[in-house]
């Protein structure tokens, strides 16, 4: 008799390069724990709506648990030819358990058993990565407490534009990880429905009780219609989504951080620790894991486009592409995660180099808007203060100097007055200084946030 | 003086091809309504913190009404000198109303405004496309509602599997649907922050009120960081991200009833008016509506691959790359809405052919299923249930016949007793009449969610 | 001393966290073949020009492929802290050979050599795919063959539009698939010149011989600017976006089939031995080679995606974010080349229903074109011809009859002279045989085709 | 009487709704040209063999021109009615010629002409392109002469790795857009074989020379199989790839200068004419045509994905899917070329801060490896020079200074001779003088590289 699920109705044997084609064994056994997890609750059902003994639940149940042990250790033998986690469970239950192995899967199908497993581990890896990524946050909140007093140039299309806070940068940064960690609770609330007992596509004539099921595996509802239930892969393709947001998020910070560690840029001290070298050139030092953090990106955005590839134009309603599904999620969220928990520690042991940022910081007239906001505040209006201040600038672009070295007078020119005001008008400092609107990067806004940010996440 | 927003500080104009090649007015003359919405709210703002009196809000509001009106009937004249829908609306104000003109854009940023102008644009897609899907999940309901009784096959691996009522397949189209309603709506509630006031990147000097702003224009709160208010393009790429999940949505459901359209499953009569025919083959009619729903899913993923293409390692805060975010949103949005828009009558015009459906539903053994579940609830289990019926298949099928054409006796075999039940239990009708649970197929089960939809939707 | 190709320079050690993260041994492993033989090469050109002994050379050439044998049998260990396949060669020859060891590395960047080992086993995996494809088109040439004269339905729109030969249908196959190996020859005509002896971006100021080396390792010539050598991906995308075609193309053809051996086409029979059943459904044989046929396309597709992402914005020269590139171009061949094998056992065995086929051949109007084209002969214009048959059919369509069951009178009115030449022109045969143009369906050009191939695949 | 290539056989007439929705003429109307061009072949073909007189052919052509000419000229009216481009052509030819005009369409299809008038605008495209791109390759050789003496740092991992010279950064440009041209070269002589006579699918019963229209057209050969001409889309999918790779070729060099013209790198001047200001920052002058042009490989990437999933799993022969086709290889075309046509004359006005570079080309050990090297030559292991070397850069780093400035007896200890040689061997100028490899960086190699190319491209 055939080891597979099915088989009464074929007369040829599964040709062996199809079962090692076909086989999903090597990418679902991760989904071992969630199987077993849905199984136990499937058995005790069964036994609720009296399919099964009692008794013969509980026996089902710790031999599942058995099962269940001996995948995570490492002792349970996988074959291509049973070719997926839930046929090597059954097949196991049914070498141990004989007859009562073989009642399991009663009302039950592997396109609900598969999408109620991945479900519960979207769920799972959810919650884990989003507790590594408010640790991420936590680490960019000791940056900023750590180098809160730091003014360094701010950037708009990489040229010098205003003078910010690096706690300021920090935050815009804990502010895109916590969209990010709204969007995987969004996704983790919508997925929360059962598909157990949608069994095949068109649920069943056994009088299963799928509520029983959904409140022993922690679901909010159960899906309630079957073919949509059998179909549905939103929540792994939504969840590869946020996966790959977070990543493009990261990928920026990551470019930005590369860029001040560069001799040219020179804002940061990353540690030996955290770069590798050259094996031609023996003076280089390498920001390697931050690139590694940008380019991996690329991998989870590939990883979404699969998926959305994937289920395009697929009638109702399991079809077998869909196994390819899994591959994809896991990749991705393997990936997110080690980026998301190697960011943390780099953030730690990387210093601003303080100095360095001092020493270039009035270049690049990171004053000129606050000069320009002041002629408004005088009455000019602003396209004409602009239009002013912008003549000032090229002129001190030819001189080669600041600002605050252009004759005074000519400030005097462009508004009666403003001359004995530029020594507390001119400067990075000074202009730090002269931020007012909330959300910005004035000294008591950035306080402010950053204290309601280490509060939230204390 | 120049007539662009800046100027001041050049030496040169600016290259008319490269004026040309960064123009992004073609595209952006969208966003006109919007942008005069929130420049409107800004003036009065203004004139609420003391840079405008009430009276010059009043005219500034007053003729950017008069502007908008004249770019809605078309009579604004554009120009790529003048780079973007800003900058054409100040410059118009400038010439019609001089240095009052000039003050609308104190503490404002472009950067800050375009952030701004495109969240209330998606922000009103959203809203019109919610409205569309659910006038397509209706059209749905009304197609269950006409063919409820009807029983199909259902497919999975797209071969027949077990019976179905066409108002259950109608359902999972209209749950699929809900799931993208309910992203729009956690998308909407997210950007709903106000982007204004964050200026450049860093904030302003100046004393702005942006929880004014941000009532006045709708929003639930303000960003609160400048840097990221400036950089966040996560609202564009999540919004489209739910049209992609969307238009593959529609791309199953055009997949599926191009099939249904075939002269091979003869399933569905398609509307000549929806339908077109060949240059060259007299006889053919086209199930071309279908065809190019389920091909233009792949626009609405090419934009969304863009969008993320785009982000990727961009350094804070705004990089001139973000000008080409509005093109595949506005694309997308464009694609979907038309799409849902031609489903709805499409499939208010169609209609099932139930002779043509019933007369091969007796084909595939679309009652093994449910014969092997009695065979459970007789005792066997499951899965030597599953060995028994599938002998019997093996053997209908060599001699091309229904189960129930096999040999009464050999049921008896399996399970004594069985042989008598075989009149209430084999056939399609007889299988769709079995089904128990909920969310199944079963006729009261469906009649139950197709009300409560309904109700739902009225 | 550290056991890194680097590290004179570092006070710290590296992060064990980091070690795993960077690592790339567990992917690059896969290049150790393709190591080895361009290491032997560089050592037998170090001493050509005098930078190693002829003895040495022969010694290091030895001992490499000593290691290389331990590698392919497995006998070789891998740690994270060796980083890859170049350093732990490296670190293996020095540990056997101690100073000479030391002096391989001479003159050349893991930037150079990944890049040479890369386009070795690019050129190798090309030829063996490109092999693997001829084998392919030869199995639809056995089909075609074997099926020359069943005459079928083909199809636009899905919908039934003219009849063709089963053999032609195999051909259209066999030429998708030679513009496929002809991308993969040009593809590797392209690649294939040399990077070593770039170094890791400037070349080297040792008398390195690259011609030497290249003329070892068969590239056609040597890279012309090291800049240029040590950044280049082309070849790997180039490679990746020719399987993608290609798996689209198979796709199609899965697509094709599936459709094919439903039970409504009822085309095709598929053998039990490439099909699987259902857990829960005793009935079902699911075409699963062919569905994940057509799905794994989406992962080759998804792999290109990531590769274009990758080198998005990369400044001059090597970043590491290239380390990214291996893993998607060897899971793309692994699953195109698994594809392509599985596809011609399941063509060799898979067999047309012929009397299926030949059932229901006369409905859907296959002769309405044929008609057409008579009438044009006979003189009128195509136009006219075109509106007069689409009349026909319309009335045929009432009728539910075919285009020869309607009176002989209406055919003379359309064309006086027409209804004597009905019996050799209306029907199926009868249009396959009508056919003339070069490449068309007509059976003596099927014929000349397939000959044609082949000839040229014997 | 219908204006449509179709009707007879429909009941209703089309849906406006539907009209819009399906009619292509927006998007194909960009294909006039060629259709005017193919319909011309065809006509003469048609006189060829007898289905027109001569004198009808030159009709149709003569009026088939004036029909172009007034597109062309803008003068002719487009109406979604008519669908496509084809069909306007087809239309006013009935219109002014009556039965003449109703002939033309004989034995041909929509689905073989499209296809034959989109491989003429894909080798059109590919010849306008190819030039572009050689005028690009052109400006760099023209900067590369400018500043040929001009020695810069060269980067690996954006850290200071090697002195390049300025002219082999150009060179290196140079080289991938040439292999840019190949691919449109290879891509451009695969396609070139005439899809028309294929008619829909299958060939026609009319006795046409196709190799008549191919000679005409310029095609070198015709398709040889009728399904796979009337399916395939390979060519446009391969051109949107070529298209990609040149972005991306393109983004990388965007990214460098973006970098570059930062005031911390300083080295690059842009030109006031190809920046833009900010409407807040009076200072700001930024590199937005760089940006753009970085930023719109997204969309050209996006193309080709919209492209790859638009065909994945769609069965022979034409499905109206294909009709999306157009405007992704419409678009995607239209960006590069655009910036490839920007970028040409942004070079020929940038000039290197020569100054600047200079300043501060000591700053970073770039000629450790040159150290390294003299080492090896002296006779000590690469790896053992290469810890020696870096035991030196670790010194030098934290007493702040160069190698050259370190005690001359450390490097005397390393290889006994070594301090007398330090002044023709350390810094900057010594190092780039020392590069001997082919396609390195030394002066002499890239004069010989630079001379060949400007013997090739003039």
């Amino acid at each position: 008799m055939t080891q597979k699920a099915w088989g009464g109705r074929f007369a040829e044997a599964t040709d062996a390069r199809v079962e090692d084609f076909t086989a999903s064994i090597d990418i679902d056994r991760r989904l071992a724990r969630q199987d077993i997890r849905a199984s136990q609750a499937h058995a005790r059902m069964l036994a609720a709506v009296g399919l099964l003994t009692a008794a013969e639940a509980e026996q089902l149940c710790a031999t599942l648990e058995e099962i269940g042990t001996e995948i995570q250790a490492g002792r349970f033998p996988f074959r291509a030819d049973l070719e997926d986690i839930h046929t090597h469970v059954e097949r196991a239950l049914i070498d141990r358990l004989g007859d009562l192995g073989r009642k399991l899967h009663t009302g039950r199908s592997r396109n609900d058993q598969v999408a109620t497993d991945l479900k519960l581990w979207v769920r799972d890896a959810t919650d884990e990565l989003d507790e590594a990524v408010a640790d991420l946050q936590r680490a960019f909140l000791r940056l900023a407490r750590r180098e809160q007093d730091v003014v360094m140039p701010g950037y708009t299309h990489l040229q010098r534009a205003q003078p910010v806070l690096a706690a300021h940068v920090c935050l815009a940064y804990v502010e895109k990880l916590q969209r990010d960690r709204r969007r995987l609770a969004d996704g983790r609330a919508r997925l929360n429905e059962l598909p157990l007992g949608a069994a095949a596509l068109a649920g069943t004539s056994l009088p299963l009780d799928r509520h029983h099921v959904a409140q022993q595996l922690g679901f909010d509802r159960i899906a309630s219609n079957s073919l949509d239930a059998a179909s549905d892969r939103d929540f792994a393709v939504e969840f590869v989504f946020t996966l790959t947001l977070l990543a493009l998020h990261l990928s920026g910070w990551a470019e930005e951080w590369v860029l001040w560690s560069t001799l040219e840029f020179g804002f940061l001290d990353l540690p030996d620790s955290f770069c590798t070298g050259s094996s031609i050139m023996p003076h280089k030092k390498n920001p390697d894991v931050l690139e590694l953090i940008r380019g991996k990106s690329a991998s989870v955005a590939g990883a979404l486009q699969q998926l959305l590839m994937l289920i395009k134009g697929l009638p109702l309603a399991y079809n077998r592409d869909l196994q390819e599904d899994k591959r994809p999620v896991f990749a991705a969220f393997d990936t997110v995660l080690a980026c998301v928990r190697m960011a943390a520690p780099l953030i730690d042991q990387s210093r601003l180099r303080r100095a360095a940022i001092a020493e270039r910081l009035e270049q690049g007239h990171l004053d000129a808007t606050t000069l320009m906001e002041r002629l408004v505040v005088g009455g000019l209006p602003l396209r004409s203060a602009h239009e002013a201040v912008g003549r000032l600038v090229r002129a001190a672009e030819q001189r080669r100097c600041r600002l605050a070295d252009l004759p005074a007078e000519w400030f005097e020119t462009i508004q009666p007055g403003l001359a004995a005001q530029l020594d507390g008008l001119l400067g990075v400092q000074n202009a730090v200084a002269a931020f007012r609107t909330a959300g910005s990067t004035a000294p008591a806004e950035v306080e402010k946030q950053l204290t309601a940010w280490e509060t939230r996440l204390a």
